[in-house]
């Protein structure tokens, strides 16, 4: 039979999977010989096999009151002993914080008896009243699922009775009047006796908890987070201190370091007189953790001492709960620190200088989302704030603009060169259009699924949601919100996607430092931040074996993503080559009658692929430079059908010749798809359109003798799009090699020796990678398209129509087109990984979708053993750093 | 070393892969101790490493001596022995017969000097001459590849020349003349002389007979029929008869039953004094083979006994070619006849009867295609018929109508109610309104692959292509054809697509008596193929494992279907029951504005699609009925985004309030999709739209109940579509779960235990089948959709835009559409089965994609272990034939 209860004296902290996270630590705590309360913790064992029987298991009771007996004996008392009661406090708490979710019960041992005992030994009539009125309350509340209102009012009800401000006016009287009050509530509601028996309290609160686990705010919340949901909570039972038994007790919480920015020093808050709860209803102003120096030397010092200690001991700036009751220090709770990212960069540094981690674990405690974060613009540290209210960040960045309620006003001033921010109680698929032409989105309703979340998120936009006490009113075009904040269409504000803040008119915005960092326009020494990414990023770089290049389709963005440290362009894109001034080419290409017009349009266009390309080979210089020939469908190059057959239409009707567009709508038309994700392009393109290959290829090769002659290093590498079939792709070799030949023989120069692979973003490229490797000198796994096909939807149809409601509904923990799928998506990357190396033992392997950049794909990329991940320049930092976090995880 | 030559002794009919079909024939035939013109076979192999290394591989050159040793010593005659010359003929042969592919040389052994011995030998001196002039000529154009045109022409002068009418009045004189002349076009063409050495004019024929394994006209022929590139061909050196040495010689073939109908028989032409090249040359008529009978009785006689035992040998219709020398009756090839679908039937129970095979062979001898052959409608046995031509049998079917040279036009008189028959050169997607809109299509140009074949095999239309002795003029609407056909538009033709006859006028059409058998029309009694239909049927029937179920969405349908032997409905799409009068339902469920609106839509809809269920459910009553849930997006129910646009726009241009359609137009546009197959649909709809998939299992929980209270038997199944993560399912199944309970106790009547499955159409749901296999009582391969997201293309937009060109290019050796394919998505369904049976073992599969009718695939789902396969009603005999098939082969 399973343990289902362990003494504070059996745990560890390394036991959070069983103890939960706060049960370990009051048990590292307890060992460490610190002042932790007595107590103990049953399992989530315990709570998983309840909430499978919904009864308590086999012996758990027993184990319960043994462990009870123990800690009666413990601590010289006996639950509800009507001389000198113990009291106890029922917490939950799971593997994983889950803040506010879940129940606790406190004051658990008082009633009508016992009660007597607390004034006794307290010698405190009203504070013993108070507390038993607390503990039918909470009782009520959480155990018996009673309106919490309706306490709430006969407490009011009181205070209005006896003319009392606060809570704390009311005297035992008063308090021994609504105790019986409260009594009333339970037994109306509730249709029972408020429970006297403590043993039975105590039952009764623990099934509480357990049962919590499953409350829908919880369900949510995991979802959310991604938190497994077949986890369980633990529960802990401690005996109660209190801070609240005069001036000489209080309460508190610290930090060992600075979370906001990780300076060193001891940062913390307490409120004398007090216990928790009244620290976060915010009654009274609590006092810098210095102040206590001055209250309670002794206290001070040996908190101080217990701070150091537990930092030497967890290795992390740690975050602590302590009270004081009359004089006597308890430590109430312990755990890592949550910090912001630039606070997690320097604690990891100066944790590494202060010989407590070696750099191996300065790595692990930082992650690419963090620096991902730094990366983003964000308001000038000095700059001048009016914070109008904080709703939830839900994509990082900083973005000031005019406010504008519809897309419609949103396109117009953001084409006038206004910058704007789209205000919305949420956005559906139709605010498309408006959230691409705004520069952020601020919405009243809706989490970090919302539809407005992951549109932006997808957008790469500034977003703030749910900031859910402003009205927003899109008829009027005004916003009421706290105090008298009114805004009105036009008005300026601004809004803080990394931390949710929204403010009032501008707030200057700047690149961060990092980078700034990392465009080599500032240099380490300038601040302590930038220094620490520095220093992890060169670790990073020592350890990872994954390659990190990037998809760049310019010579700009590919001497920018040089400078961020990629090694290579992983994905060059060639159609945007084919837009602009080029398109008329393109029309002509599509709209030959002969193959020799079709040749004549290829030819013209030839000249400037040939440009593109040595543009983007010299800022490469040395470097790998594939480049994937054309792959979306020749109808993306023509005009949209329905717009066109409007206008078709309206010069008939108005008896215009429509000349020309009449052509093109034929070719539109002919060439329109239902479905041109999956029609007519890639290779199926290059083999159908004779010659468009060839001059592709023709251009590369070119281009690639040119700076040869000029005494260049141009390593091209060729990419074939699409395939599904090996033999397409030795179809599409065997013209490419020709050209290659034929280019070699006219200019001079060897350009034979360019390597030639394909993409592998069809799911029968992947189950067929064994075949298709023996034609192919590498393979780039296109995870965007692979996705979209092997979850069978497309990211445009799906983002805004369903994918908020998969999320929420738990289906996809994380859009599938953000983290690689490890099941489907993984399952045939894995199987192409291995059949593809079996083919061809020489096969280079990368990443070319945008999961190549995403922190959690990384480890996926190098866990299978890709050579390389290419991913956007601006996420070549972040891979580069995971990269390194993937080898030491 | 290899055995790279076979002398005839030495084979046997049981090495086709080594000695290709006709040499293994050969051999077998010489032991049985037939005549058989001694001679030896260069096996596949010596052709492959020929072909790999450009030259003879070893030990091949003195092997070749050797046998030629022997069979000079056999014969008593040596090779180019200017005395007394052997002559042989160097032939290929190929595992499978490719007919007029390859090359052959005869009379290899005839040189200046020999000629006089074969003068001396024969005692004809005309012949001797016409015998090296034909070497020659053949030699040049096959061996050196000189343009055959010059030999022609030079033959043209010797006939002016001399006066002469045919080549047969050429003296001796003329033709040594001619054969000198003919030496001068070989050392001019080829810049050699004719070579003198026998020998080496032996190995250079075997050189070009290897090479044309590689002639691009092969290469093509071979893809078209699915032959792979790789087997290379056999090479038969055969000691020469000859059948044109006087009236008591001469040519035949002939059938040992009839081919046509496999009526019991002797079947066959002769030809008196000709060779078998004078037969294909066609220039006098041959006699039927009866009259050999009068001519030679002795030939006659030795030939019927030796077609008996070639039967008997072979247990199969032979088909037979023999040439009588001087009265002595010379055995040149046989093989297993090729002959019609009605044939094979015939033919296998005859045989059965004979008791020369069993019924498990019987069954192996006829086919899935040929049956579904046979249950087209064909034109009247005993119909006028006036041929005008023939070209390649496409796609099956008989269809008389009017011509027609474009879309237009066929449109315009197929909606008046005409039958026509489009007329092309070649289509293009263009022309698929005008496909769609006749009953036949008759193209002059392309094969099997064209873009007609193509597309009207997967309409299912009456299509023969590649009818190219008739020119098309599309501008002038004429055709005009052999003797002085010509048709002009509107002029009635019929064309067989079968095997792809085109006749002038109206031939009467009927159903075919296999297909009125089936419906029950017609008994077995009635002719001999029903009968032998029948018999197989039967056997099939008992042998097979596999099940096989319908797709069907009507009562009428369920009920054809039963009547074909389909054991349920594997598939009944619910998509028609929301459209015609009910669309308006639709309309108003996507126009609603508020949830109380959507649901009074859908409550309108829930009656009607009671009634359809309870109609099929009634139908199949005591069989399985899979229903599945709405699958297509809500966008197919609305109109044309296009269509609408314009008519919008121009209402407004005209000043016209657009009322209704400009509401519509907002939902279409907020429902428009780019990819619509990848967009909201199947289960994603059943999760977003609220209610919409309750309503329909309502209505099969209420259709069930009620026929149940009838004293029914219903046995409905609930299949949810599009299933990519186990998740969907299972929000979906617990919803169904509640409906069937709550409907269960509504009525009185359990309806609970309906089981609820899934479609495996998304790769992912293949890739994760395990954990979906636990929420599923059973799996449906959907391969439509498999197909399509495996491979990355949608059937619509590329079975016009490039399968025509993929075909030809060898990429598909048939439509994955089609016939399943084997590599990839053959792959996710053996995963699927294998992790699917591992996660449920109680768990059903089946497939109901097209390719579940499907002579192949059936065999494929047979190995793979599904539980049954399901296809349109009329290919229900096909597989259930097919299935009986998969089990003895």
């Amino acid at each position: 039979m399973s343990k289902y209860v362990y003494d504070f004296t059996e745990g560890s902290k390394d036991m959070r999977d069983l103890l939960g996270g706060k049960g370990a630590n009051l048990a590292e705590m307890t060992n460490l010989g610190l002042a932790v309360p007595p107590g103990f913790t049953i399992t989530t064992e315990a709570c998983r096999a309840y909430l499978n029987q919904d009864e308590f298991p086999d012996g758990l009771d027993e184990e319960i009151t043994r462990h009870l007996e123990g800690l009666e004996t413990e601590m010289g008392r006996r639950l509800g002993d009507p001389e000198d009661p113990l009291l106890v406090s029922v917490r939950s708490g799971a593997k994983f914080s889950m803040p506010g979710m879940m129940d606790t019960v406190l004051n658990i041992g008082l009633n009508d008896d016992s009660v007597a005992g607390l004034v006794r030994r307290l010698d405190d009539e009203r504070f013993a009243w108070d507390s038993y009125r607390r503990l039918i309350q909470m009782f009520g509340k959480t155990v018996l699922g009673i309106d919490g209102d309706l306490f709430e009012k006969a407490l009011e009800g009181a205070k209005r009775e006896h003319g009392s401000e606060h809570d704390a006016d009311l005297g035992a009287d008063a308090l021994r009047t609504l105790v019986d009050t409260f009594k009333e509530i339970v037994a109306e509601q509730a249709g029972l006796d408020f429970p006297q028996d403590p043993r039975e309290q105590m039952t009764m609160a623990i099934r509480a908890v357990f049962d919590s686990w499953n409350a829908e705010r919880a369900v949510v919340y995991r979802r959310q987070e991604r938190i497994p949901a077949d986890l369980g909570t633990a529960v802990n039972i401690c005996s109660m201190v209190f801070g609240n038994l005069g001036m000489d007790s209080g309460t508190g919480v610290c930090f060992t370091r600075d979370p906001a920015t990780g300076t060193q020093g001891i940062y913390g808050d307490y409120l004398q007189n007090a216990q928790g709860e009244d620290v976060v209803a915010g009654i009274r102003n609590t006092v810098p953790l210095a102040e206590l120096e001055r209250i309670d030397r002794k206290s001070y010092d040996e908190l101080l001492e217990i701070m150091a200690r537990l930092e030497r001991h967890y290795l992390d700036l740690c975050d602590i709960e302590f009270t004081i009751e009359r004089g006597k220090l308890w430590m109430l709770q312990t755990r890592v620190g949550k910090r912001t990212a630039g606070a997690a960069f320097v604690v990891a540094t100066q944790l590494l200088d202060e010989g407590l981690i070696d750099a191996d674990e300065a790595l692990r405690r930082v992650s690419g989302a963090q620096l991902a974060q730094l990366m983003f613009p964000w308001f000038k540290i000095d700059a001048e704030r009016r914070p109008l209210t904080t709703g939830i960040p839900a994509s990082p960045g900083a973005a000031s603009g005019a406010v504008v309620f519809d897309s419609a006003r949103a396109q117009e001033w953001s084409q006038s060169g206004r910058s704007v921010i789209l205000v919305r109680r949420e956005t559906n698929p139709d605010d498309l259009p408006g959230m691409i032409a705004s520069t952020g989105i601020l919405t009243s309703r809706g989490g970090k699924t919302s539809h407005a979340a992951v549109v932006a998120r997808g957008m790469g936009k500034t977003c703030v949601c749910g900031a859910d006490d402003l009205e927003i009113d899109p008829v009027a075009k005004r916003v009421v919100g706290p105090g008298d904040l009114e805004l009105g269409e036009g008005d300026t504000i601004s809004i803080d996607g990394t931390t949710g803040e929204v403010f009032a008119g501008e707030v200057e915005v700047e690149a961060s430092p990092v980078m700034r960092y990392f465009e080599g326009e500032d240099g380490v020494e300038k601040d302590e931040l930038v220094a620490a990414v520095h220093r992890i990023m060169t670790h990073a770089e020592k350890r990872r074996r994954l390659g990190v290049q990037t998809n760049a389709d310019t010579a700009e963005d590919s001497a920018r993503a040089r400078r961020f440290g990629a090694e290579g362009i992983g994905l060059c894109r060639t159609e945007h080559m084919f837009l602009g001034e080029r398109r008329v080419f393109v029309e002509k290409m599509i709209l030959a009658d002969t193959a020799e017009e079709r040749r004549t349009a290829l030819d013209a266009i030839e000249g400037p692929q040939r440009e593109d390309f040595a543009g983007i080979l010299e800022a490469m210089d040395g470097l790998p430079v594939t480049i994937r020939l054309l792959d979306p469908p020749l109808n993306e190059f023509l005009p949209d059908l329905t717009d066109l057959s409007v206008k078709v239409a309206l010069a008939r009707e108005r008896g215009a010749d429509p000349g020309r567009d009449a052509e093109l709508l034929d070719a539109v038309r002919r060439q329109h798809e239902q479905n041109p994700m999956l029609g007519l392009r890639g290779v199926r393109l290059g083999l159908v359109v004779d010659g468009l290959y060839a001059m592709q290829v023709r251009a590369i090769a070119e281009a690639t003798a040119e700076l040869k002659k000029a005494g260049k290093d141009p390593r091209p590498e060729i990419m074939i799009p699409l395939v599904g079939a090996v033999q397409e792709l030795e179809l599409i070799r065997g013209e490419a090699e020709q050209v290659l030949a034929a280019v070699s023989e006219e200019s001079g120069v060897d350009v034979r020796s360019c390597p030639i692979g394909t993409m592998i973003e069809v799911p029968r490229a992947a189950l067929t990678a064994g075949e298709i490797a023996r034609a192919a000198d590498f393979f780039s796994f296109g995870t965007n398209d692979l996705t979209q096909m092997t979850w069978g939807f497309s990211r445009d149809d799906v983002e805004g129509a369903f994918f908020a409601h998969y999320m929420d509904g738990g289906i996809f923990g994380v859009s599938p087109f953000e983290t690689v799928d490890p099941d489907g998506v993984g399952a045939l990357v894995r199987t192409a990984v291995e059949s593809g190396r079996k083919g061809n033992p020489d096969l280079k392997l990368g990443v070319c979708g945008e999961h190549g950049g995403d922190p959690d794909s990384v480890h996926f990329f190098d866990a299978v053993g890709l050579d390389y991940v290419s991913c956007s320049p601006f996420r070549v930092p972040v891979a580069r750093l995971e990269a390194g976090r993937a080898t030491v995880t």
